[in-house]
């Protein structure tokens, strides 16, 4: 590992801006691309369990569909990539199976070695009211948001402007791009690209609170 | 801002894990702890509403207490620093003033130039069934977690083990932090540190699904 110099990373961390206003003619590099993906998957999730899948809509027609019901949010169509989080709907006793495998077969561990965590696992998704938010839905959502923090910070660390956006009709979402009948549901929303030289925020300071009201030493 | 090199990224982020056994003779530098909590206030938020604090409990009876309430996880008391993401309770029209007149000193902006932004965080708050996840409950939360996002991202990128933790009682620790009369609530914990030599997963290989599973293009 090579870790950044810590004034470097905060220098990219208040760069980076929920950019309203792409450069409709600046794309991503594939290779680029494919690194922040590869960043967002690396975010960690409860048990491991990664109970997600990332949606990236490159049809410009389907962009356009979606913008309709995304308050016509110009980003949508003019970022060059946008990607929709989805949480999976359930986390099932054969999705458990299937991690254990994984994880035998990726550390070469025999399977009867992680009873104990398998038994933890189970017993968790049996009972959705122990999970972190008190249900799956809320759970998973939750874990996709940490996809969201990685893919962000990804972004900014690389020199990628993005914007997370809530506002949007997730059901809408969930139709037109058929997530239910594939067992995931749009959750949160992002879209990558450049920064338009137009775009006034870009030049605009960023507004935090002060460090001392956020934070409390105990 | 200075982009790190794609392949730098992945190896920070691939060099993370969810560190359960700590070094407790290392103790983070507080300028680099301070960093990090930098880089965790400029996470995003809905609308930039940081509905959040973060907690960081330095006394080692406090930590020996929420020892008891994190099914007796020894990271809690082992690692340099234990910190405890909460939400804000409830966002109120309060706060959504003392945002404005934020936004309009920092940026030197009038206020009344923001009504239209005002006006729409105001409806959002006073329809909280109309906020991400249904509640603003869950809205906070969410948010919450895209800020654990940063933190744990922050921690890989400056060489700084970390394990975020949901298993723990939050009410209780609601209660022994003084949080709810404060006006939050606990969502999710996260201790970092430096990596014990003597922790057997730190050696593991990352179990991930591979990406054409979890990322699709359409």
């Amino acid at each position: 590992m090579k870790p950044i110099a810590p004034s470097d990373l905060l220098d990219n961390l208040n760069w980076r801006y929920a950019t309203k206003g792409f450069d409709a003619t600046r794309k991503i590099a594939p290779e680029l691309w494919t690194t922040i993906e590869k960043a967002t998957t690396l975010a960690p999730s409860s048990y491991g369990l990664q109970p997600w899948r990332f949606v990236v809509v490159n049809n410009p027609e389907t962009r356009a569909t979606l913008k309709g019901v995304s308050w016509n949010q110009p980003q949508i169509t003019d970022a060059s990539h946008l990607i929709v989080f989805c949480r999976k709907l359930e986390v099932t006793p054969a999705d458990v199976d299937a991690y254990i495998e994984d994880i035998s077969r990726t550390r070469n561990v025999p399977a009867s070695a992680l009873d104990g965590f398998k038994k933890m696992m189970l017993g968790s998704i049996a009972s959705p009211a122990s999970l972190s938010g008190g249900s799956m839905h809320e759970w998973t959502s939750r874990q996709v948001y940490i996809a969201l923090g990685f893919f962000l910070s990804a972004c900014a660390n690389l020199g990628v402007d993005a914007c997370p956006m809530e506002g949007f009709d997730a059901s809408k979402y969930d139709q037109i791009l058929g997530l239910t009948a594939q067992g995931y549901g749009a959750t949160v929303v992002a879209t990558a690209g450049y920064r338009s030289i137009a775009d006034p925020i870009a030049a605009m300071k960023k507004v935090r609170f002060p460090l001392e009201r956020t934070v409390k030493h105990v």
